[in-house]
C-alpha cells in the first residue's frame, strides 16, 4: 500500500479524546489557495479553447510565466523553451528519470530520501543506490561520499532541497559543489525544489547553479505547483532543462498522459504575476509555524528536533529501539497525531519521524505540547 | 518528435489556397462539450474541497458513476472498487503495462497499432511483439496466428476495438476467442476501448468479456473520458479491473502522479447520468460523418476504403510506391488535408492513411472529394 494511505488508516482508531486530528503526514499546505486563483480557475474550467489536447510541453502562457518565476527567484537567464509542464511533480520526476536512465543504470539517491523517489526507480527498473545524510551533518550529504558513490552505472545524482522528509536546506556553497562533481563525472544533478519557496529567512536565492553557464547539460530542476499555490488537487508540476532534455521529456510526456490538465496551467499562469506578496506572506506564515513546533519541542525532555527546515521537521522520538511504524500508529490512534515514520524514507531511519509542521496552524501546533509529553 | 506534432508541423506549408484546413489528424471530437458538464467544470473548479490530494483510485464518485456506467453498457456486475481513475486513457496504459509487465518481459500488439501503446512499451523497457491485421480481414486478427504469438515472454495481449487507426470494430465473438486464449496462456487481455461510445448501429454492447466469471483474472479495460466528453484537456480516463489489479495501478499511480486531477473528475461524475440522450445523439452524429466520408471516398476512382468504423478510416491512397509519410506531408501541404501516415502504426502500413473523420462536419468531409480528387 502506498506510505500516505497506510499512515492515514491508523488515524481511524483515534477516538478524538485528546481532541481533533493533527494531521501532519501529508505535506499539504494548511491555508487556503488565494481567491484570485480560484477565480481563474474557475473561468479556465469551462473555456472551450481549452477543452482540446494541449502543447506536450504545457500552455505557453505557463511556461512564460514560469521562465519569468525562475529568473526572478534565481537571478539566471532561463527561457520558456526551457520549461516542460508536467502533472505533479512527482511526475516530473519519473519524466526526468526515464529520460537519464534506463533498466540496468542507476541513480544516486540521499538517504533518507523522498519515497516516492525510491518507489519510482524501483518500479521503472532503474537502480538505485544511496549516500546516507547524517543527522550530525544536519542531514546535508558529505561530498567525499558522494564522489566515492558515483560509479559507472550512475546517471543521475538526486537532491530534495529544502529536504523531504529532513527539511533541511542545502547551502548554495554545497550546491556547486555536488554539481561540480556531476560535471566532472559527466552525470546529470537531479534537483526538486518543491518547496523552494519556503524557504526560512529573506528568500535569499536557494542555489547558483542556473547562473553556470554549462547547467543546461548537467542540471535538472524539478518544481511543484501544489504547494507555493495550494491546487495539490489540480496537479501541476514542471521541469527546467536545457531543450534537448525538455525535448526528450515530451516524447515521455506524450506516453505518460499527452499533456497536463490545460485550464489549471492557463489560471495559474494568470495567477503567478499577481501573487508575489501572498507567496511571501505564505512564507513568512510558514517561518512562524516553524517556530511555534520549535518552542513546543524544546519544551519537552524526551522529543528531540533532528532537523528544522522549510517545511518539515524530523523529530527523534523518545521510544528509543521501537520501531518507528509502531511509534506513528500509536501516535496517531492514542494521541491523534498523524506523522510519517522515519522507515518509509530509507535504512536506518527508526529513530526518527517527520512532521510535515505547515500543514497546522501555530494554536494546533501548540497543542502538541500535551500530545507528544 | 512524437507523432501528432511531426504531422501538424507540415501544415504550416499550406498556403490556404483550397480553402481552410481539414484537421483530420489528431482525434478529438469536433463538436463542443455539452454545457451542463461545462457548468459543473467550472463549479467544481474553484470548491476548496477539491484543492488538496485526493484517493489515488479516483474520486469515490466517479469511480461510482463509471461503475454505474459500465453495468448498463456491458449488462455486466462491476463495482466501483473494480474501476480506477487516471489523467488519460494514455496513462491507463501506462499503468496497465507497468502492473503486467516488467523490464525483459513482452507484450502482444496487433499492427497496425497505437503508436503511443508502442512507444510507451519501448520507454519502459518493455519488449513488443507484433500480430498482423490484414486488410483482407477486415483489419481483424486472425486467433491462430495470435495463439502461435503468444511464447512464454508474452504477459498481455493488447487490442483496440474500435480500433485506431483503422477504425474496425472486433465484434464480440472474436473477443470472446482472444479472451479464451488469454485464458489458456494464462496472460492479460487489455483491451483499450477509448472509441466504445462510438460503435455504430443501435449500441449493441461491444463485447460479452466483462459478463465472464473469471474477467477479474484475465482481463483489463480501458477507457477514455476525453473522445465520450470532448475534454481531452482536462485528462481523464478509467481503467476496470479485479481489485487485485487495481491495488497494484494505485502503487504505480501514485508513483506517476498521485491521483488525477480533482475537479473534473467530480464533474464529469455529475454529468454522466444527465448525458446519455447526448452521448447518444453523438453517436448517430458521427455515424453520418462516417456515411459521408463513405461517399465522398468511393466517388474517387483512386482511393480506396481499406476500413472504416467507428471514429477513423483507413484508406488506401493512389501514391502506391511513396512513403506514407510523404504522400501525408503532400497531402496537407498542397490540399490543407491533414492526417496520419500509416507508417505511425507500424511496419507494412505505408499504403494507407488514417482519416480522423469524426473531427469534421459532414460539409467539410464533402469538401475532400474536391481536395483528394
Ligand atoms: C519532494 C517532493 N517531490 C515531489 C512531490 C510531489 O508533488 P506534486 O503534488 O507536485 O506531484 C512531493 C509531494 O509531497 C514532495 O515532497
Ligand atoms: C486508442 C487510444 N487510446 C488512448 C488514447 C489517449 O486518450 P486520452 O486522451 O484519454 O489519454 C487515444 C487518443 O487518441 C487513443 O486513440
Amino acid at each position: 500500500m502506498p506510505p500516505i494511505p497506510a499512515v492515514q488508516e491508523s488515524a481511524q482508531n483515534y477516538d478524538g479524546h485528546h481532541g481533533p486530528l493533527i494531521d501532519l503526514s501529508q505535506a499539504v499546505p494548511g491555508y487556503p489557495a488565494h481567491p484570485l486563483l480560484l477565480t481563474h480557475l474557475q473561468e479556465s474550467a469551462r473555456q472551450p479553447e481549452l477543452l482540446g489536447y494541449g502543447k506536450i510541453e504545457g500552455e505557453p502562457t505557463l511556461r512564460d510565466a514560469y521562465a519569468a518565476d525562475l529568473r526572478q527567484v534565481y537571478h539566471a537567464d532561463v527561457s520558456d523553451a526551457e520549461v516542460h509542464i508536467t502533472s505533479g511533480c512527482n511526475q516530473a520526476f519519473v519524466a526526468s528519470a526515464l529520460t537519464v536512465a534506463g533498466p540496468g543504470e542507476k541513480l544516486l539517491l540521499v538517504t533518507p530520501f523522498y519515497f516516492n523517489h525510491e518507489s519510482t526507480l524501483s518500479m521503472l527498473g532503474i537502480g538505485t543506490k544511496a549516500v546516507a545524510a547524517k543527522a550530525e551533518d544536519g542531514f546535508l550529504p558529505d561530498p567525499d561520499l558522494v564522489k566515492a558513490a558515483v560509479t559507472p552505472d550512475i546517471r543521475a545524482l538526486v537532491c530534495v532541497t529544502p529536504n523531504n522528509p529532513t527539511g533541511a536546506v542545502y547551502p548554495p556553497d554545497l550546491m556547486d559543489v555536488l554539481f561540480d562533481i556531476c560535471v566532472e563525472r559527466g552525470i546529470w544533478l537531479i534537483v526538486d525544489e518543491t518547496y523552494r519557496d519556503f524557504l526560512p529567512g529573506n528568500a535569499a536565492q536557494p542555489h547558483r547553479l542556473f547562473q553556470r553557464p554549462n547547467w543546461r547539460n548537467h542540471l535538472i530542476g524539478l518544481y511543484s505547483f501544489s504547494k507555493s499555490f495550494c491546487i495539490p488537487g489540480h496537479r501541476l508540476g514542471a521541469v527546467t532543462a536545457g531543450r534537448d532534455i525538455v525535448m526528450q521529456i515530451a516524447k515521455v510526456m506524450d506516453n505518460l498522459q499527452i499533456c497536463a490538465p490545460r485550464p489549471p496551467q492557463c489560471a495559474v499562469a494568470k495567477a503567478m504575476p499577481q501573487l508575489g506578496d501572498w507567496r511571501d506572506s505564505n512564507r513568512a506564515e510558514i517561518a512562524r509555524r516553524r517556530d511555534s513546533l520549535e518552542k513546543v519541542v524544546s519544551g519537552l525532555s524526551n522529543w528531540q528536533i533532528a532537523s528544522i527546515g522549510a517545511y518539515f521537521s524530523y523529530i527523534r522520538h523518545p521510544f528509543e529501539g521501537s520501531a518507528s511504524v509502531d511509534v506513528a500508529a500509536r501516535l496517531a490512534a492514542e494521541r491523534g497525531v498523524l506523522c510519517l515514520p522515519g522507515a518509509f524514507f530509507g535504512e536506518g531511519q527508526d529513530a526518527f519521524l517527520r512532521l510535515a509542521f505547515a500543514n497546522a496552524g501555530c494554536s494546533e501546533l501548540e497543542e502538541l505540547s500535551v500530545r507528544l509529553a
